[in-house]
């Protein structure tokens, strides 16, 4: 597999022996009954990712053709590139608290529940724990946060309510115009590690015209394992180098690529409130590095 | 289950015992992977199936709230059900051989195609063929039909042009007003043997307004298998009595009532041409009989 790529056209730079290792380390072994693709035809696209490395025009003659970043599909990270999760559900709960006269610290709350999403779900992904889908470790999170924060006067239906405001988030105003121009000329679904059914909740409530649903629990992993991303393209009936990851998270771009993903990146420089540390640029020659999904469309063409 | 089913309000008709009797058969054991949803409270769907044989409203009580047909997804048969896959594949057959210059019985072919279907998938439920999406069935039987009618001429991708005949199927002129008025209340979704990438360029070129596909690959089972029926209620999160199959085939109705579903039935006289023999009309009392998709819609109340 490394060697397919390194012997793309010409010089092999440093950056892709990197890639390959990644590549070989993450994407190797998929599980046994996917396909195998040829992976000989991701050449051109992973040069187009190194334009300033790449061969001058004229030394690879005029048959070559240019490569050009034009995928079958893109699917989309969704909490924070596409939806506002945090002040969706701050505005959520806080409106829930008062209708139900409890009081609670709101926007704490939703810090901290987010805070605990990426180990509930690395507790999965090390196989500390069997699947579980994400409306279930948000669940468990929420209670352990209850407890914790103090909160009384919640009833079980009520916990299950402001368990599923995940599947209650507003889009960014650029989302839902910049998806419906997507989706004229590509496939656009969500690769999201929120389960299906959390997914297409949220898509009916926010009106985003996805045309088919990538839930973790398609796959049973959850991002970044390679499973999701090569699942999708499979699912497909696609090449990895043919599907794009757009997302504005970086270790999320990072992860697609060394699976052979096409790569888009948007900022998100309100996801985390005032606090936002991460993510605010680009931080590898993404193919696409856009401002915002109406951007991306733009980008490409649309 | 049965008892379950049985303990449901009241009088226990004889056709309730052959009802629980198929469930048991057929749905007692999903695999292993599958939660185990509230059965009992489906007793209100199974009753309201019977009207004939429910006691009045009167002895029931004011208390007892009426059961009223209303799915939150309807998933839909798409092969003959939403599109019309006889008439589009001769049509477009027959205009590709003509540019092609290939002479064939084109009509023949399609129908010898179609034969070819169901026995093909039973290959693989009944475990003689390993898990094989349906794009490959149809690969293997045309390759088989290509020489048995003789034809010459055919290119390697003349027949994958061929095979993907079936991703672009045309719907019936009911099928795309009717669902996009659907989708406006329910969530909506094909529930058919395709894979998921037949389904998706399927959409994209018809314009199918989908929210989620539901292809055989997401469970690598072929209808009337209850994997595929019990497994779409498990992805949307809800019971399979809050799901309702629609179909223009009375087999997949029953293989869907049998899993717990609700049912709706709308005829395609024409889906076999001028030889159908089969499903002119409703076998069963389904919970809804409809004229077609766009009646399916009025009668829910969209």
């Amino acid at each position: 597999m490394a060697a397919a790529i390194a012997l793309a056209e010409g010089t092999v730079p440093r950056r892709m022996t990197a890639l390959a290792r990644i590549w070989r380390k993450r994407c190797a072994s998929p599980p046994a009954d996917f396909p195998r693709w040829p992976l000989e035809r991701i050449s051109g696209r992973v040069n187009d990712r190194l334009p300033s490395q790449r061969a001058p025009r004229a030394a690879r003659g005029k048959e070559t053709p240019m490569p050009t970043v034009q995928p079958k599909a893109i699917v989309f990270d969704t909490f924070g590139s596409v939806v506002d999760w945090r002040s969706s559900l701050i505005v959520d709960l806080t409106a829930y608290g008062e209708t139900k006269g409890v009081k609670a610290d709101w926007a704490a709350l939703v810090d901290a529940w987010r805070a605990a999403y990426h180990p509930s779900m690395d507790r999965v992904r090390k196989g500390q724990q069997p699947w579980t889908k994400l409306d279930d470790l948000h669940r468990a999170s929420l209670d352990h946060l209850v407890a914790e924060f103090g909160i009384k006067g919640l009833s079980e239906a009520d916990l299950e309510h402001i368990n599923l405001g995940w599947h209650r988030l507003h889009p960014w105003p650029d989302s839902v115009p910049g998806l419906t121009r997507l989706k004229s000329r590509f496939i656009i679904g969500p690769l999201s590690n929120g389960n299906v059914s959390l997914l297409l909740n949220m898509a009916k409530f926010a009106g985003i015209p996805w045309d088919m649903i990538f839930g973790s629990d398609l796959f049973q992993h959850f991002k970044p394992d390679p499973e999701t991303y090569l699942g999708t393209a499979h699912l497909l009936g696609i090449r990895p180098g043919q599907l794009m990851m757009a997302a504005a998270h970086n270790n999320d771009l990072a992860a697609a690529r060394s699976c052979g993903l096409l790569t888009a990146f948007f900022p998100r420089p309100g996801e985390y409130g005032p606090h936002q540390k991460r993510d605010t640029k680009a931080e590898a020659d993404w193919d696409i590095v856009a401002t915002d999904i109406q951007d991306l469309a733009t980008q490409l063409g649309v």
